[in-house]
């Protein structure tokens, strides 16, 4: 295992204050405690950096990196930690480089329909700042108003707006990268259409820091859409939930959102956050319609038939603002409310082909059942992106163990069901031990020696995606 | 430079006709004459293959590779051979994989919103088969007659669609991929939303069969949009043909085609496949939107009064789906059309940020004139992405190194307004040299580096991308 301690610590200390900046350092036990987790939840925090460092540019961040390559140092890149894989613990010790106060939007241009950003930007402040060009950024994972682009880059977030519109990779173009050993490279260029060699942003979208350190990116933007309608449907049977959803889409209708909630999760919620949910219903579907005005009756009065149709229990319009974010709100909180429930919430995120999302959530329930885990099911179902969130006590050996069975038998499910692991939450150190029974094992071969390249110290972020020593 | 040759002839066809089956080969020089040349021109015919293979199935190109692997014999693979790159000359011989007979249409599931195709499909037909399930698959390469979506992939081909709707990578999801030595593998699954692991597809979509055989390849769809409304507006300004296209992106439309013509290419259509388009305009835009029929009214409404605006001098609607068609047979007869004026004709595919396209234009006839090259200028300008069709004789030197001149020029032209070599032909082997003007050179290292690690006795169509010996 690589660590920053073979080396005496003040002299460490002494180097990357030389390096990096003084002041743009944190080496006390204190400081180090708070970046020993994130918003995971599995992990105690337990392992600790020697060093926490404030990213300030693509140089520093160079001259870091080039000390660390000489020094056989880890290095975890990390914005605002609020993945949920445990994609930047360190694991390994070394120095965590923190990407917060890199947070510039350094250009937006309407003309070429694209921003520059640097890692550290709120994805709600970059979707709000590009809004008043009447620009969209369409990725919105639910921890938008804290969660960073950089990591959002990092793990190729997704949100509900991923149905319509594609999740994070789908708007990164170019990136500026800084590899192992200190070199600054761009994989890409202002052009979202080009064909110039390998796809290399795309290696490092969604590479989770492993390959090299994102210190600017280039996304791609679309125009806004004109208006959106928003509406919550409920069902007494998850069949007829599936096949409302199934009829949508064959009536040639994209909506920007069709998220699922169940019975547990609308409960969960409208105990803590009360808002008008009805809780003695199997499920609801919050569906999001945009685009121009004029085409949004047709569809609503489209959904609405489809909704009756399937026995749809009750619908509940947004007629205001104020009642989409309420709709919204309540939505968001799904995992919050969770967390309330027990001491620790943990989420999954695996993904199915869409024609067996009542297979996974009957599946995921029987599972849930058997080891006796309160679970909120929730997720993107159009995509077939569902996340069980689980409230328990993790100090509770029974309850940990029964979670970590239940969770190898959730993988089993969804790669059964020819799903995967994870849709947009990334591996991190939660699944990596999985991913050989996700992926073909002649491309985890070819990753791992990608990985090796790009990486040959295994300094960047180790030990996840792939488990060490493997 | 690694050729079959260095094996005895009739042991190289007794071998390969073992392991491909006699049926499968052709080996006569005629026959080899054929494959020696594909859509690119540049390239008169002169190096040949060894031997013609089709391929079959997965397991038959498995062996393939694995013979080749063996005995250090390139191997090159081919579909239709419509690309504009050399890319899939046989520059180093060896053996040509010819996918054209590996053309099953797998599966269209219109619940999961996916197919699943052999390489060989030609892309209209695969068009064709998902829209009568009411799906829609946008890419739409000039050629889409004849090319087929293998090629396609290798070279993640693009079309007047891709503005709204992304070009083909942006609709592969997974691939079926025989890598060098004949190992079989799948980059991802059958969910669009997927975050495990690095993005191989996405590595190997655009690598143009440098670094794998694709044999299958899983096809994410979307709903097929309602209505389309086309229509044609003539300008006598490049500056007014410019400043709509922004007008109209800034008044929150997404055209699914705003595609440019300039004089030459109106004349030489009209010229040689006379259907009415006006011949004494600066340029024409062709714009296509696209959606539910109610909302297109409103939209043609204001492209109409943007146009105006801009001071449009005709504007010719399609009226009729066969005035529709008729435009859109005008528009992809300008690579035919303009060759017909010379005995060569020779498309370039250079791509800046939108913001740049009037240098771009104008650039390209400064340097055209100066080398007295005729010029017939189209392409994609919501995307920047512009196809000079240059006519000229090759067989005259001076023609011949002129148009070379001229193309280096252009590439620095479009790097020099912050663009690239490529938005949708690839580099083959006629961009090659080129490609270090265009890359990060960390960047190319980087690509370098694993196209050795994915093919280390470089027999995956060598010399492609990148020069050998560089």
């Amino acid at each position: 295992m690589l660590t920053a301690l073979n080396k005496n610590k003040t002299e460490f200390i002494r180097d990357i204050e030389k390096v990096a900046g003084s002041e743009n350092i944190l080496f006390n036990y204190d400081e180090l405690y708070v970046y020993s987790t994130d918003s995971t939840n599995m992990t105690n925090p337990k392992e600790l950096a020697q060093a926490v460092i404030f990213a300030r540019d693509v140089n520093q961040v160079s001259r870091i990196m080039k000390y660390a390559y000489e020094n056989n140092i880890p290095v975890v890149a990390r914005s605002a930690g609020t993945n949920l894989c445990g994609a930047c613990l360190p694991k390994n010790g070394g120095i965590i480089l923190d990407f917060s106060k890199m947070n510039r939007i350094i250009e937006i241009n309407k003309d070429n329909l694209l921003c520059k950003v640097e890692p550290g930007v709120v994805i709600e402040d970059l979707q709000r700042a590009v809004e008043s060009y009447n620009l969209f950024y369409p990725p919105d994972p639910s921890n938008l108003k804290v969660s960073m682009i950089g990591g959002s880059i990092g793990l190729s977030s997704g949100g509900p707006h991923t149905f319509k519109y594609g999740s994070t990779k789908d708007f990164i173009i170019d990136l500026e990268i800084v590899l192992a050993d200190g070199t600054i490279t761009h994989t890409g260029c202002d052009c979202s259409k080009n064909v110039t060699g390998y796809n290399l942003t795309q290696l490092f979208v969604g590479s989770e820091g492993t390959l090299g350190i994102i210190t600017q990116a280039v996304i791609r933007l679309i125009p806004k859409p004109e208006a959106r309608r928003v509406m919550l449907v409920y069902f007494d049977s998850l069949e007829d939930t599936s096949k409302t959803v199934n009829d949508i889409i064959s009536n040639l209708i994209t909506p920007s959102v069709i998220d699922l909630m169940d019975k547990n999760t609308l409960q969960t919620i409208e105990s803590f956050y009360p808002s008008g949910l009805l809780t003695d219903k199997a499920s609801a579907l919050l569906i999001e319609i945009d685009g121009f005005k004029s085409a949004l009756d047709e569809q609503y009065d489209k959904i609405i038939e489809i909704c009756k149709k399937n026995n749809s229990a009750y619908i509940q319009i947004a007629k205001t603002k104020e009642e989409e974010e309420r709709i919204w709100v309540s939505r968001r909180s799904s995992f919050g409310a969770t967390a309330k429930l027990a001491p620790n919430v943990v989420t999954e995120d695996v993904v199915v082909p869409r024609k067996n999302i009542v297979a996974l959530v009957n599946g995921i329930r029987n599972i849930c059942d058997k080891y006796e885990l309160k679970t909120c099911i929730m997720g993107h179902i159009g995509d077939g992106n569902i996340h069980p969130n689980i409230a328990l006590d993790l100090r509770n050996p029974k309850e940990r163990q029964n979670f970590l069975n239940a969770k190898e038998e959730l993988f089993n499910l969804a790669i059964g069901l020819n799903g995967t692991l994870s849709g947009e939450h990334g591996i991190g150190c939660e699944k990596s031990k999985f991913i050989n029974k996700a992926l073909d094992s002649n491309s985890l071969k070819i990753m791992k020696q990608i990985k090796k390249l790009l990486d040959p110290k295994n300094i960047l972020n180790p030990n996840k995606i792939f488990q060490e020593n493997e």
